[in-house]
């Protein structure tokens, strides 16, 4: 049975991103640090990395595949990953503008999603083949999952930063239910486990 | 060489109490919660309790000693811990009312120091004889030293709690360089530990 899950990474002071996003700077000002445990302590956070790269069906907000905005996007906007995207499996994005699927390299569709974070999660739990589905981001959509209570782990690797301000995770999420499960850490990130509800 | 160290407990937002803090509920509404991992699994977090217990000499806020609120306390306020406080040794409240020292039992004694956080520290580390100096709260009075660069040693202590609002620890701390020390959890906290500057 899959397991609906969601890695975030956050600031020591609970952010996601740096305050200032834009389609230049999408994690916003100083919140390219965030991501340095997976870029430069690929060894010692391999087991994080492949709990997020395992997952059988991604969904993610439509903010995430196309930066800050809510407008439509322009039609060959292709998502920030290039030709080949990490995810290798398919991946529903939440948005109010339909589409039709895009294909992409090395496994990734994403398939755009209209009718709400319900409708994804049974769409992605269909095309998971019982592996887990993973809540991609950005902050808001992982904030309406938690909320709605479809979150079965949530995984937070905390940066050593203080952005002091921009997107913050929890903000408004309301009563949640959480059980750590595993808490590990390297030199650049704490990962924090915990089982929701 | 004493070290500045800096336990606190904050939730998984990030509050150091939750909201509505009054004199009769001083952690705000559910902020109790926070604290159960010092009472309810003392010998699995018996190492942090024993950190927090073993400072030579404490620093602490005029609202850590008296509630929340900025005008003199009557001279009968004695602190919120009964005759015999857990500290056992000098502890140096910030406050911009002067007051003769309060001598309590077990070899607490609360000295009142009006001339700031630079003078209290000077204080402290006479007093704390080489061993540790604690900045045991609340969240201004850490932040302050935060942002002064006196702490050598932050400790969080993260309870699996989301209070939703109340008073944040980082909010305007400025930048700060973490480096995390250790790592480690039980059922009822994750204990990040980060040396400072």
């Amino acid at each position: 049975m899959s397991q609906v899950t969601c890695d975030l990474t956050v600031s020591l002071d609970g952010f996601v991103a740096g305050p200032h996003q834009t389609m230049e700077a999408p994690l916003g000002a100083g919140g390219e640090r965030l991501h340095r445990w997976q870029f430069e302590e690929q060894d010692a956070n391999a087991a994080e990395i492949a709990g997020i790269l395992e997952a059988g069906a991604y969904i993610m907000g439509r903010n995430m595949f196309a930066g800050p905005g809510d407008g439509p996007w322009p039609d060959d906007w292709r998502g920030w990953w290039g030709e080949d995207p990490p995810y290798h499996a398919p991946v529903f994005v939440l948005t109010s503008h339909a589409r039709e699927p895009l294909e992409m390299q090395g496994g990734t569709t994403f398939h755009f999603v209209t009718e709400g974070i319900e409708s994804a999660l049974a769409r992605a739990r269909d095309a998971a083949g019982g592996k887990n589905i993973a809540i991609a981001g950005g902050a808001s959509t992982a904030r309406q999952f938690l909320a709605a209570g479809l979150i079965d782990e949530l995984r937070l690797h905390v940066a050593p930063i203080v952005l002091g301000g921009g997107e913050r995770l929890l903000d408004g999420v309301g009563e949640v239910q959480l059980e750590p499960v595993e808490v590990r850490g390297t030199p650049l990130v704490s990962h924090l486990r915990y089982k929701v509800g």
